[in-house]
């Protein structure tokens, strides 16, 4: 299933002509993009391939293994930032397709304590600060490499 | 497993000692409490009855159960809330027990394009926007009761 208004189905019908390192890992039901904003290094977005708004719109199987798949990018992006804390977002606010956010947090944030929202909200209307937002403290197809590595080692099936 | 100074630890172990309304469903492995943020009407917070920080300290099984769990919960929140979506959040910045957030969304909501937390950022700041937005169309008995019904109607299982 797919429509073909939105974002994340363009995406995904697009992949392979994407730059290097912006997809990260093909699941057999999701596919895990390097996101935007890299200050929060290693931060993921994991998109269903099917095109769905809710989770309970997904078959059960497929639904669990969505999940599953969304854990064990979790753990890569963990083990990859060694993260304090993990933040896992499911909005759709803007694009009705299936996609978490999988935000690694650092003790060096200042706003640690804080959904990242709000700092992304203030990145959004000023341009430098969005620049260091979207920067990471290594290049995007380095850091996408890196999770792969780990992924690969974590046993990570492929579609 | 749980710790003494953890928040949702003490919380799960008074909740008998809770008004009527704030306890939404006991699932066997996590508690649905009904959310403080009631212009979400029928946001709930889905707790894991397992101290632990991250989805991957859980065991496979108990984590998959949890996010069943955590599913069905949504499927409740929808039906109940007739929402334009759910948002669902796993964040832990502040109280590091595993928890969900589940916020229905609602076209009536000038800010649905937008995170919650920009909205209750500011309510936290203002007593009379935290009192809107901590106020539901009908009291909080009354919600956890409707919300009861419809898990109950859907076969939920209890702890």
């Amino acid at each position: 299933m797919s429509a073909s208004d939105c974002y994340f189905c363009r995406r995904l019908a697009e992949m392979d002509a994407l730059p290097t390192g912006e997809v990260v890992w093909k699941f057999p039901h999701s596919v895990a993009f390097l996101g935007s904003w890299q200050y929060y290094h290693g931060y993921c977005v994991l998109v269903a391939q099917t095109h769905a708004v809710e989770l309970n719109d997904l078959p059960d199987a497929e639904r669990r293994a969505y999940l599953d798949e969304m854990c064990l990018l979790a753990k890569a992006v963990e083990s990859f930032a060694r993260s304090h804390k993990l933040n896992y977002e499911m909005l759709g606010n803007q694009v009705r397709h299936l996609h978490w956010h999988i935000f690694p947090r650092s003790t060096q944030d200042p706003d640690v304590l804080k959904p990242v929202w709000l700092a992304l909200d203030r990145a959004e209307r000023d341009p430098e600060l969005r620049r260091r937002y979207e920067s990471g403290s290594t290049d995007r197809p380095t850091t996408a490499a890196e999770l792969r590595r780990i992924l690969h080692s974590l046993g990570a099936s492929t579609s």
